[in-house]
């Protein structure tokens, strides 16, 4: 039975403590043992004091996920942190095939709980306008666990669909040919002068931000820190921010008259429910 | 110039205070003049004291937008609240459609403050397991605004190149054709035991989950406030949980053992940064 044993497994958003919420903080003050890469352990150090810290390097994400289960499993308060949203790209993920893996069953040691973050893309998309209002996907431009035909693939749906696009993990040291693969299929369906973001740690010491287009953003550095937002058909700039509009100009004017083709008295008859 | 006017637009996370980011109490806690639509304000309703607060209807958007900027342009402190992240299908964008309807210019008021907060579909994410580990997309399918076949275009790319697909504002009372399209859009891709969750009002007061899968989903109340999450082809339920892979238990095994094809050495070199 879970007796004690808890294991929460916490996104802390971008990294600064004025996007953690309260639910994060929560959970990291209850807990005994907090486990995370070490980066992310830096940014929640002023949460710790008392507390059992298991931070590792970067290339150990499995050894993490089965430290946290293990230790939650003898029965202690377990978190494990990851930036932005745990559940994108994040550990919550390989929690569960850890859990899998050990026969874990439901109402066994650990209880588990889920707490969700701001994660990147969204925290990224605020620190340059609002690109990401209409639909959009993530992409990782990572192929070490997935094969780059997959991703390409992807890449080339997205585009063709128009899909605002963000790319995580665009290159690395290096891995450098992805991104400009991942231009070249684009290209093929947008506009040289379509809108792209790059965003370097939004809202942590040093955040960097490049507002380009699809015809030169491959001329800024591109790391493995940088979410590249690459806009739709109809993303726009304006004053130096990036607007995907949701389509109320295009189809309404916003003065609420009534465009030709359209039933009057619909112009405002947009639900708020219907976001 | 921008003399006290300030316009932040703050997403306040799925709607309870747990998940309210301290950015945004504070933005909410600065404001002189709250503007939102009914529900959302009442979400907040305990930060509201002494402030003035201007409540619309959901058929008012536009409206909501204009009086937020129009208050701010004048002096005040302005906030325009959103649930989830106000930059997702949220009132961001159609502030900037406002901001340049009237000629806005950066440097005169308001100063803008867009404050990101948890998105519908990592709310709703964390409280079916974690369905959103690998590439992602959202799609609306309200055709209010966007033609129907651009969105069934999108579905049908999302589904052919395996996204994990978050459907928001899948039905409601009058439109219900809509998500028995996408059903027989995705069908055509993907398994009928592909798990597909329903979650209705995450973290408020009435929470309603159901898992289910790709051919049953259909049989559920599906409505405005329901955001259908579709797994792609390695999505699996797992203890009443759903969970897509991240790959490492295809690629590698958990345990670090090589497998055939596969590099010694490699198995653990997963980066980090590499989300």
């Amino acid at each position: 039975m879970a007796e004690g044993g808890i294991l929460s497994v916490v996104g802390i958003g971008p990294g600064d403590g004025a996007h953690v919420t309260p639910a994060a903080l929560e959970a990291i003050h209850n807990a005994q043992v907090v486990v995370g890469y070490r980066t992310y352990i830096k940014l929640v150090r002023h949460l710790l004091e008392g507390k059992e810290v298991v931070q590792t390097g970067m290339t150990e994400e499995i050894g993490r996920a089965r430290a946290a289960v293990e230790r939650a499993r003898a029965g202690a308060n377990v978190v494990l942190v990851s930036s932005g949203d745990a559940g994108v790209y994040g550990m919550a993920g390989l929690v569960f095939e850890v859990l899998r893996e050990i026969g874990w069953k439901r109402g066994d040691a650990p209880t588990l709980n889920l707490v969700p973050g701001i994660t990147a893309a969204n925290s990224c998309a605020s620190r340059v306008g609002a690109p990401l209002v209409h639909d959009s996907c993530t992409i990782s431009l990572s192929d070490l666990l997935t094969p780059w035909a997959v991703i390409a693939k992807r890449i080339e749906a997205a585009a063709s669909s128009d899909f605002v696009i963000s790319l995580y993990n665009p290159a690395s040291g290096r891995r450098t040919r992805q991104i400009v693969e991942a231009h070249s299929i684009i290209r093929r369906y947008r506009e040289g002068s379509t809108p792209v973001a790059l965003v370097k740690g939004a809202y942590r010491e040093g955040e960097k931000v490049v507002m380009s287009d699809l015809d030169h953003f491959l001329d800024y550095e591109i790391g493995m820190l940088t979410t590249v937002i690459v806009g739709n058909s109809h993303t726009f700039f304006f004053e130096g921010y990036m607007v995907t509009p949701r389509g109320y100009t295009r189809k309404y004017t916003l003065e609420g008259d009534v465009l030709p083709g359209q039933q009057p008295g619909r112009s405002l008859v947009v639900r708020e429910e219907e976001v």
